[in-house]
């Protein structure tokens, strides 16, 4: 057996802890402070892969982690969706909850809930869901929204569970590496491209796709950081990088685009 | 002169607060606690307008407000782009800054800066840049990060002006109301569309765009939330719904969607 090195965004408990164990239960792992992190310890090596939320079925993707895609040399090797249960934890005995801890991701997932269970409530943003946990364990007048394993980590009583406001709520984890997964015919790709500034030039970067018959799974824009209102485009489609249609459709996308880069072909989750 | 009031994310100080006084110089400012609220408020008719945060060209998204005009029976009137410069502020003398507050979205404007600067702080999210200010004038180790106008408003001092990462740095606002604002020929629109679930569908549903010779100048994807992994995409581009070939791409649109909803043909903010 390979002895591998995995890094998340800690501390322990947290749903990306959940994704990490998931994908790789034999690993070593390793916690960090933020995404920022994971990436950071990928492309030093220190790590081999590390495991990173990319998009929430209910709120949409982890601009940070779109972000960082575009910002450093690490590719996609793998994904996994891991089904996300928030809980609202506290000390126990707390006679009142002014302010509520979680990641800005958790607090919006929860958002409804939160609006008609606590009004009232000051909501904070913490950099993971086991962070605002920790955190809270110190406080008589706040809860946390984490995972239901967190609260005997840290002490805390669960006080509700279940509070999403779409009962299936799932997060998709993506695993980053230094080298791409090994081609394979039920392969899914993910791309991100920038257009040349022209009318229609969202749609004739459409079109080679369109005329390989790869059907895009997913689209997305994000800022290109680099000029202000200038945007790059992130596509998944099922289909391998090696396989010849889709070879033809990035050489056609190429002709629209200033910049295309594949950031990888790796196995569909399983469902 | 017709009276009016106008609902912003407050407190006053905040950048929507800014945008509201330069959108509407004349009205009565109502500040409310959430962009939820200033919905609530138009929805209601307690305001004739609201202003609300929809982009930035650093970050991206404003998310929430995304899904609240897909969730509110609102209309766009106008838009608007403040320049946007962020200011790191503390109470006077404070010797240690272990935790920085401010919105997510300032937060992550400043994310560069702040892992150079600041590399161990705490970054907590706020609901506004303002309401961060305000809560950072109680602590003795902390800062926020707001606008210079914030800094007398709460008795704050400035420790570092201009902390963006990216010097150009704007957010665009729009303005929400009841009523469609009148027709014009160098109006643009923003309307937003769910596809039918079938392949080549995102394809399908910009061509009536491109035969128009319409442009698209943006194209977001949001969760539906109605449905796990099911979107819905935002698109933008120059022209009055009441054009003829502007009604023809909508028409066609609607061959390959489940939903389509015209938001507005406003005027462009001014450059």
């Amino acid at each position: 057996m390979i002895f591998l090195k995995v890094s998340f965004l800690g501390p322990a408990t947290s749903f990306s802890h959940n994704a990490a164990l998931k994908a790789f239960p034999e690993a070593e792992l390793v916690e960090v402070e933020s995404i920022h992190n994971v990436f950071d310890t990928v492309e030093s090596k220190e790590a081999e892969f590390g495991v990173v939320p990319l998009e929430n079925s209910t709120e949409g993707s982890v601009t940070s982690t779109l972000d960082l895609l575009l910002s450093h040399n690490v590719f996609i090797t793998g994904e996994l969706s891991i089904r996300v249960v928030h809980c609202l934890l506290a000390k126990s005995g707390i006679k009142k909850i002014e302010k509520i801890y979680s990641h800005p991701q958790a607090l919006s997932q929860c958002e409804k809930w939160l609006r008609k269970n606590y009004p009232k409530a000051r909501l904070v943003g913490s950099s993971s869901t086991a962070s605002a946990a920790e955190h809270t364990a110190k406080l008589d007048n706040a809860a946390a929204i984490a995972s239901k394993q967190t609260a005997p980590k840290f002490g805390l009583e669960i006080l509700e569970e279940g509070i999403q406001d779409l009962d299936f709520n799932e997060t998709r984890f993506v695993v980053i590496g230094l080298k791409h997964a090994e081609p394979a015919s039920n392969n899914k790709t993910t791309m991100f491209f920038a257009l040349k500034d022209k009318p229609g030039g969202l749609f004739d970067c459409l079109k080679g796709f369109k005329d390989s018959n790869i059907n895009l799974t997913r689209l997305e824009s994000r800022p290109s950081k680099k000029e202000a209102w200038n945007y790059v485009f992130f596509v998944e489609f099922e289909g391998d990088q090696t396989e010849p249609r889709v070879k033809k459709a990035i050489e056609e996308l190429k002709k629209y685009t200033v910049l295309v880069k594949v950031l990888g072909s790796y196995p569909k989750a399983g469902e």
